[in-house]
């Protein structure tokens, strides 16, 4: 076996109870790595095992017995001195929220943990008849029961499943009641604050009623050159610590450092998207957060960077004396999209959301869409059961997370996402995500290469699958112009390629502030004991990003369905810096299909050939 | 038949699926009437039969199959021109909460359109696989699905049965969330607003997997003789319209108006009974809720008096755009007992128990004995999980109501009462119940009757079972001081005696602040064709009463249990118009026992031949 991995992957039947292993596949890691890579290959073997006993994908129900659900870490993972290296990432054939490929990671100490317990990654078929959780100790899996888990939220299973488990280096994943729910916004929560969010993963995860994950252990993660190892992890880690990002602005303000240079680069979403520019940025800033709620730095398993918060609201009707967080992404969607300022109400909210398993993303974005809509008039009165969505509303945004994890009241339609909510009053264009999927706090109109990652982006809009805001906004690695068209197609398939590599690796993704291909390269090759040249760090990338969008095309996603909503494509900003300006998204697209070698948003067969992707 | 019935009851076992009915029993109506007494009879008759299978009554689990759940209707019931009612009662052999006899009844619509259905009553047997409601339309009866129900809050239950059913005078009770989630302070709630409480009626149900029963139908309800009904209730209705109480003070105000009256007297239980004195009661009087919150007065159905209040807060964190009530006992429960004086908040809570489906009474109250363990010191941080759960946090009780229903975080601790919570955490005595169940808002060291009544009300704390606050602080039928012990035992058995037949008539309490036993005798005389007496009135209800105590002897309940929280017994009223007061119970029960013809708390046989009782 190759440095890096444990060895073995997990395979659990929930419907059959069987647990089997299997090895590390060599051949399939040189290839894909691990993390997302590994289980986008692995996803892809079911599917052709489906379609060899004539099952369609496409008749494939997310919520059924016959999605699977993957768990994966990478050979990054674990290694001490690996540069932020707990993470785990979470597929699924196929997410409820929007019908796509369903893909998600997460910090903490999961990950990291999930190696010591003995497997390089868990494999979930079936569906069990009563709750269960999983208990990986020592190399060892069982499947128990979990009756007297289901119910509880995140915080309340992970203390409870530690106090029955107990052991070294012992952490939890688990869903809340949103995914026992089966909320299409729920997500996976591991380590009581860190989630594998977006588009649902809770959800299957609660469908195949599988309440919690607990992992622990004391195994070595074997490198297979410590040497060499020893000093490319310096070198990386001094880069790391030198960095303006990693090394200063996410260690003193987390990740809401954000806010207020978004917010300076006019591209804010503020009220739904109506605008870049939010008035009242800084009382939502990271800035404030700091100097008001934070109690301390957090730090993830192995992590030099520490940008996680531990933050409260020491009083008042929206107190919450410990919350970890919030995320600027929370910030933005629980806050500025809904045109709310207090950040009381967020912090509680947002608190809210990780107790009860919920993607605040999605969630905020959908009560800012309901927002417009009923600001707008297009929702009957009747329908809100007194819960007063009106852009601002800071009570009605923390109650709607209650009622969203319930479907309770207004709760029922919150709960089915932004995309369903508006078309179901008519208002489908009012609905800010591409596939479905919700878009994260940054308007493409101010920064056109984050445009074209979202509409390209495999699961949806997201903006860790290629983050161009790096060199649009940030300048790293180095500065470009965010208002124009040019060359961004290049930038967003390198970053696209490059993150699927980090998410194999998988490490954190905030590495690649400070860390490039050829840091990745030696970190790699002196982890696993193969020799990989940068060119192989992003091909592996390329490679994995193109057989997601082969799966993407069997779920039956093509060209149409990359593209953004008509606010972006045909509204001018209104204000500020990006005042004027729209998404050229055709010209950029196109451009990026060719780089990419897709006609019609599908790689063609000599690509695949190219890529040494076997189907 | 005798008038006032239509005629028959309902037998439901969710087991077998078997639906029948039963023809009212003439000779058990007369009596026991119907109501609260028939029900009682039903339930002993369920008692006899386990006990002839060899099976003790107290091996029988509240939330298991052999629990029994009747729900009745009386005489006076749906009968129009009779004063106030629409009133149902719900009876249990076992309340969740207490392990005593379950009793509870409610206001509404629901009871007189049971019997516009075709039903005076319906017996619940067994436990359904999976969520059904029942459909009793035109004096037909159905067992139904309900798994699209299943999760939904009371108001959305309502309202998507009706959609589904339609009709003619439809009405829903059902439970919440709460009831669902077998949390032991659960309540049934009817015509969204209106709730049979204490003692978690609604985990028995929920237990029983009935999710609601919908009523619909226009049959007319029999009166024996109409030209004399006629003129009794005028000359009834026309008292209740006169009447201070019932003419001005509850229509005006509503119940609410009684927060100042009681604390002028000194007997407004405060943080947790530390005192009768609330400095703050005036901002959450029923003079405040009717200036700042009150939309518009509501009337149960066929109701002069129209004590129900529609009210919303219109912004501000604890915003709720349109809620019922909140009711003087909840503004106590989840103010005054809480040290709470922002009425927002109590609207708001209040609000929530309702969707949700819980008691106010027990919930507020355990909520404020949590706080005093807290202020003391008694309760590890850890285990509140960062709920500030201290006096005056409006905030943390509100979350509160969210936590119980769905037993996260704290939530499970306080979902199962004051009685099992400060047991928990090492101080029994600060939870203020009686035989298990939360005293609402009177505390006996200013108004001496009623403590009689708590320790001897067979359901546990209770006021409504012997409401001696009429004639002691109201001064109907007449005054009487509230600071002597004198009398009070010969009070409080007439009026238990008398509020059991008004239970089994049934129609509302309020009533008997204007009615007396003879125009009970002369209203019950006319609808039934039987000839009734003052004194038969009164023997009905004590009948009742003493068979309700039978039934509680054989739950293990005796003389030690009818007692008081020792701070009522041992700490003097610190300060206000009862300074200095304890409940001097033991005196008072000595006499009562001696009146009610019982030893060591239960009914002797010469009690019992006296009044008809067949064992």
């Amino acid at each position: 076996m190759a440095g890096g991995y444990v060895g073995k992957i997990l395979k659990v039947d929930l419907t059959t109870k069987n647990i089997s292993t299997e090895p590390i596949n060599e051949e399939v890691a040189k290839k894909y790595l691990g993390g997302k890579g590994y289980a986008v290959h692995l996803l892809y073997q079911y599917l052709k095992e489906y379609e060899g006993k004539g099952v369609s994908i496409k008749d494939i129900d997310p919520l059924g017995s016959r999605n699977v659900l993957v768990f994966a870490t990478g050979p990054g993972t674990g290694v001490p001195r690996f540069p932020s290296p707990s993470r785990y990432h979470v597929m699924t054939l196929k997410a409820p929220l929007t019908g796509s490929i369903g893909s998600g990671n997460a910090g903490g100490e999961w990950g990291a943990f999930l190696k010591f317990s003995g497997f390089d990654g868990i494999v979930i078929e079936g569906v069990a008849d009563a709750p269960v959780y999983l208990a990986l100790v020592d190399g060892k899996a069982e499947i128990r029961d979990a009756g007297e888990l289901w119910g509880k939220n995140t915080m309340d299973t992970t203390r409870v499943l530690k106090g029955i488990v107990g052991g070294k280096n012992t952490s939890v994943t688990c869903i809340g009641p949103a995914g026992e729910n089966l909320i299409p916004m729920a997500v996976v929560m591991n380590d009581e604050y860190r989630a594998a969010g977006r588009a649902g993963l809770g959800a299957v995860m609660g469908s195949k009623k599988l309440k919690a994950i607990i992992v622990s252990g004391d195994k070595d993660v074997p490198v297979a050159k410590p040497e060499e190892f020893r000093k490319v992890a310096d070198k990386c880690l001094g880069a790391v610590k030198k960095n303006s990002v990693t090394g200063e602005g996410l260690p003193t303000y987390g990740t809401a450092v954000m806010v207020n240079i978004i917010n300076n680069a006019g591209a804010l979403p503020y009220k739904n998207w109506q605008t870049g520019v939010n008035p009242d940025a800084e009382s939502i800033s990271g800035e404030t957060l700091a100097k008001e709620y934070l109690v301390r730095k957090r730090a993830c398993w192995g992590c030099t960077i520490g940008c996680g918060r531990i933050s409260s609201v020491k009083s008042g009707p929206f107190q919450i004396l410990t919350a970890e967080g919030p995320e600027y992404e929370c910030i933005w969607s629980l806050g500025s999209t809904c045109g709310i300022k207090d950040l009381d109400a967020i912090v509680k909210a947002h608190h809210l959301c990780n107790e009860l398993g919920l993607d605040p993303i999605s969630l905020g974005s959908t009560i800012a869409a309901t927002m417009e809509l009923n600001e707008r008039g297009y929702i009957p009165e009747e329908d809100l059961r007194g819960l007063d969505l009106k852009f601002g509303n800071a009570a009605a945004m923390v109650e709607a997370v209650w009622r969203t994890a319930y479907k309770v009241g207004f709760g029922k339609y919150l709960a089915s996402g932004s995309k369903k909510l508006c078309e179901l009053y008519g208002h489908p264009e009012l609905s800010m995500s591409v596939k479905g999927l919700e878009m994260p706090a940054y308007d493409p109109r101010g920064i056109k290469g984050i445009g074209l990652n979202y509409a390209t982006a495999n699961r949806g809009g997201c903006h860790v699958t290629g983050y161009t805001v790096s060199p649009e906004i940030v300048g790293l690695p180095q500065k470009i112009d965010p208002l124009t068209t040019e060359g961004k197609a290049q930038w967003v398939k390198i970053i696209q390629d490059f993150t699927s590599t980090v998410n194999s690796t998988i490490n954190c993704l905030f590495t690649t502030f400070a860390l490039g291909t050829k840091d990745y390269a030696d970190l790699l090759s002196a982890v696993t004991g193969w020799d990989m040249s940068e060119d192989e760090i992003l091909k592996i990338g390329e490679r994995i990003y193109n057989l997601e969008r082969v799966i993407m095309g069997k779920l039956g996603f093509s060209e149409k369905d990359d593209t953004l909503p008509s606010r972006l494509l045909r509204e001018p900003m209104p204000e500020g810096p990006a005042k004027g300006h729209i998404v050229e998204l055709e010209k950029m697209k196109e451009e990026y299909y060719k780089l990419r070698g897709w006609v019609n948003g599908v790689p063609t067969p000599e690509k695949l050939r190219e890529l040494e992707i076997k189907l």
